[in-house]
């Protein structure tokens, strides 16, 4: 077992943020709340999902809303701890372990503030390996873990708890909860025995995030410089192929807020203004990118906008018009390309009329 | 103590009709269900509130949602009991009686389908005295009655359980559930002390309602011949005044959803075309009539729809273009004339820029 201590908070927030693919929230405040938890209570224990008892009980834990609210409307230092509280009030048991939603942007590091508050450890894992808008698309999910029961709670403490049998039905009413509450909760949802979650979990992304994080922040300069050592880091990780598909400059980008979601579009530039741009789709995160009617990427797999000249991966509620960019596209975890994960994910789940082809035959 | 039974229920469902003033969810299939519930598990009984210890545990019952909704997506028999049973789990108490939301519309009735169920008594009174759009417009909101512990269900059997210190907070939560859950779901909520009810409650409205019902039946016919025994009712009850305020033709009616309410307006010309139309305004309930500027009856007084040559009460989602109608208006509850009420339930809580002026004095 390893321990997440200080010194690794820079990297892990680095690290997600180029995995939440544009979405999964921004992880600066969730950066300073986990600071001030392992502060004040220590070191975080990382569990390896092997290392688990099978009658374990594991619940993830993490922020459900649209990224742009999590820049206004911030969560309490204890609102992640107190979320297993009342979930374990709610269900007459204690949580032995909590688990990501998703390792991308700030729901990465919720669960290591509820871990800390609580003195449990956290499973170096997740249920996307990247970030993705809805709850049935977490991989818990789709080896059906059962979403319910589940609780949320909002910034003042008031609470919410959910009984239904499908995550869809679960995620329809956990959204509308979350913008009833003004747009940001915390939830507790699809607990398992360790035994469900050595099925359903996206493995070892929570160590693999701050190593991606190290390399970003060593390799720290302009985009092409950065590929050799993603594609090295990738090539040995779940994930595989790494490729810088794109270059240019942000002219123009919009996005509103839809049925509780950021959705719109970015458009993107080559720097000497010539040949077709490339259009990114976003709802939460970026989901597809098309050169004129050419797609260059697509969901699940994952598409990341960096800053040109640091590499610095940019969520998408920060990305501006006049952003001068690279587009890195990365394959997505081989659980996300079986037929049970692909009818929740594929590109047709989001409104795209196109079949899904990994990145690799594009 | 009183029983309801099968008798009652066809002026039970009729009078409440009239005290809906146009909402409180159409009463037809709830009346059905009543009888199903009533001859399966017998009558129900009848309780004052004065006759409640003052440590009984009570929790009023409904629906919440659109009315419109309560036309196509129809509650299962067994929903009202079973919401009390999961809302006794989550409370881990009996439920001693149950109370109504309003005496208005279907919800008059799902207490007694939950009552007769369960094998407990029905309080006769409710929490409104007429039917309103909001939780916070109840008497026992307004009383100080907490909201929460709060239970939902919806005929599907997904439950929701919300825990929140004000009823303006619940109303936010509960609506959105309501809508996430398709726009028409059963509640308990308001739980209160045989004590609290005391205070809070509109008392007698259920026994009311069902006398209401039969005045309006044994009177059937044009709406001028009922006029005088109606103000013979009311002006023995806690409404006190009735007037016939206009008589016409429905010549425009416009109702949308907005936010899970039904709201629009019903224009009323006179049968022989002269003067001003009558307008009234519409969000879930008829809210105000105004002839050009002259307002002729504002919320909280009651503003009822009959028809012209039946005199049977007209529910707004009902209501069509051509319908020959009458317009009665009937003073409200002098619970709702005190500041606290009209802090909540005065014209400008729905968006009119008008005081409130008790209908006797307009």
């Amino acid at each position: 077992m390893k321990r997440i201590d200080l010194s690794h908070l820079d990297d892990l927030a680095l690290g997600s943020v180029f995995l939440a693919t544009g979405g999964g929230g921004d992880p600066h405040v969730p950066r300073l709340i986990t600071e001030q938890a392992i502060k004040t209570y220590g070191p975080v224990t990382l569990i390896a999902p092997a290392a688990l008892d099978d009658d374990a009980f594991i619940v993830p834990i993490g922020s459900v809303g649209a990224p742009t609210v999590s820049l206004e409307l911030l969560p309490s230092v204890d609102e992640a701890a107190r979320t297993i509280e009342a979930f374990e009030a709610h269900v007459g048991r204690k949580v032995d372990a909590v688990a990501s939603f998703e390792i991308g942007g700030g729901n990465s590091l919720i669960p290591l503030v509820a871990a800390a508050g609580k003195g449990i450890p956290v499973v170096d894992g997740d249920g996307m390996g990247r970030a993705l808008p809805e709850a049935q698309m977490m991989s818990y999910a789709i080896a059906g873990v059962n979403p319910t029961p589940a609780l949320a709670m909002d910034y003042a403490g008031n609470q919410a708890t959910f009984q239904t049998n499908t995550t869809e039905v679960y995620e329809r009413h956990i959204r509308s909860f979350a913008m009833a509450a003004g747009g940001m909760i915390t939830t507790a949802e699809h607990a398992m025995s360790g035994a469900e979650l050595k099925r359903s979990v996206i493995p070892g992304t929570l160590s693999f995030s701050i190593e991606l994080g190290r390399i970003l922040r060593e390799n720290r300069g302009q985009a092409e410089g950065l590929l050799k050592p993603l594609q090295e880091i990738f090539a040995r990780s779940i994930y595989g192929q790494c490729q810088l598909v794109f270059q240019g400059k942000v002219v123009d980008k919009a996005t509103r807020i839809v049925g509780g979601y950021d959705v719109g579009e970015v458009t993107i530039e080559r720097f000497d203004g010539l040949g077709d741009p490339l259009k990114i789709s976003i709802k939460n995160e970026y989901l597809l990118g098309k050169i004129d009617d050419r797609v260059i990427a697509s969901v699940p797999d994952l598409i990341v906008i960096v800053d040109y000249e640091t590499g610095t991966p940019i969520n998408a509620e920060r990305l501006r018009y006049g952003h001068r960019v690279a587009v890195f596209a990365v394959g997505c975890p081989d659980f996300y390309r079986t037929p049970d994960a692909l009818r929740v994910v594929e590109p047709r789940c989001f409104g795209f009329d196109i079949d899904y082809v990994p990145l690799e035959q594009l």
